[in-house]
């Protein structure tokens, strides 16, 4: 029965009834003190920052208007959404000590199943930007896929309008598929840092790592627009055993960047050619 | 004598002599193709296109205004400068069948040494765009950076000012340290590639792979704003072995990610910890 009221009522307002208007990030890091930020420049009052060391809390709590606690006690308990922005070791302990209530509760982890925090609300959820954040780098939010799941249909509907309020990319995914992604982004982030890495090694001080700075964002433009598959280029792809000679004798010096090459040489071979 | 008239010359008409007005290409594939374009808009006459394929020859010169050529003996002697942008096997053969005289002669690869076409000009040199080219893809070329080469002073100072037209990053370098920056290119092009393509196999047909876009648009971004070393994030580098251990047992299936993950995750955890 509070379903059917609380539809028809839902559909009266518009839905505004349901919308998020006050927030408590749980967390100081990255990734809460970007959603802070967005938040407030949409209208979203940050009531409170938790976080087990209390300069941090009370730095982000001053950036955001809000007021700290590092204590798990003294959470304010009226806020429209809490959101859980800690390291993965973290959540465990959250979910442990902080009790919610029927509080709508998310968390921001890529990793973390949706059963990681249920013990802190009846009412819980992911709210997983796919983005890498530093704090000092500003970010346009409109563009960041942000990936959405709660087994309460409710819930989820809240959450979409709160997620379609920072950014045009809202990906409602089961916390498997999120996983699968987040994988994804350890290739497409971390392992592609590390590849600049070594080819800022392999460049060395006389010349600016910036020189492939061109080359690598075109690389990118071309792989999301055509496709990767068909985008590689290369030696490996060429069958060019002359020019894959020369560079591995090159990366003498590199044993890193030549066990890379090696590697990359005969997955891009297999791929492209029946093997060796 | 005539050195000493000619820099006099030149002074007098501020270098105006020696500015590259026309240009053969040798070479009809996506350097080419490129250059052709780019030098017509800056109002450099492309006077003849050659390529053992007479209907690319045919293809290019229309579309740059000039002849075409499928025939070494038949190129136009009258050009100011002769780009030799054809695949890196090829470049021996045009050493040894094509003969300019004193005519300024470049080849584009990022491999071969300066002495590659020795044998076709007094004067050669190299005029390598740091680049990955697309037919289909437009570029901007005022950023693209340009390695120049040439052993001789005057030549290089005519490569300079024609480079210099094309693109604001032009570099003077020799062919042991141009050969370096192609190998770091092969990491930051190709293997990036080969990453993002990994990546879109783990994502998956459910999810668009456009979803990792604004990530690795930050990724880069980020790498070169603050050098990759620093900007390093990842389960190996926080050393967090239950993400890796997770991860790895999601790759079963992708047994090519998994391979490159391994190896990542031990480069990264061993260049940030102690290793294992």
């Amino acid at each position: 029965v509070v379903k059917v009221i609380h539809g028809k009522y839902r559909f009266l307002c518009s839905g505004n009834m349901n919308e998020i208007k006050s927030v408590v990030l749980i967390g100081s890091g990255n990734v809460a003190t970007h959603l802070g930020k967005i938040c407030l420049e949409k209208g979203i009052k940050i009531v409170q920052v938790y976080s087990l060391n209390a300069d941090h809390a009370q730095l982000l709590a001053q950036k955001t208007g809000s007021t700290a606690t590092d204590n798990l006690q003294h959470i304010n308990q009226a806020a429209d959404l809490y959101i859980i922005a800690v390291k993965d070791d973290a959540i465990q302990e959250l979910n442990a000590g902080l009790k919610l209530g029927n509080k709508i509760v998310v968390h921001t982890s890529g990793t973390a199943g949706l059963n990681a925090i249920q013990d802190i609300s009846s009412r819980t959820g992911v709210f997983y930007p796919l983005q890498t954040f530093t704090k000092t780098r500003s970010l346009a939010w409109e563009n960041i896929p942000v990936c959405i799941e709660s087994s309460e249909q409710e819930t989820l509907t809240i959450l979409k309008d709160f997620a379609a309020k920072l950014t045009s990319q809202v990906f409602e995914i089961d916390s498997a598929t999120r996983s699968r992604v987040h994988l994804a982004a350890v290739f497409a982030n971390n392992f592609t840092n590390y590849l600049l890495d070594r080819a800022n090694n392999i460049i060395g001080e006389e010349l600016p790592f910036n020189i492939l700075k061109p080359l690598v964002q075109e690389t990118i433009e071309k792989a999301f627009d055509i496709g990767p598959e068909k985008a590689q280029t290369g030696p490996a792809v060429r069958d060019d055993m002359k020019t894959i000679d020369a560079q591995i004798r090159k990366l003498e010096n590199h044993p890193e960047a030549l066990e890379l090459y090696l590697i990359f040489t005969a997955l891009i071979h297999k791929k492209y050619h029946k093997g060796w």
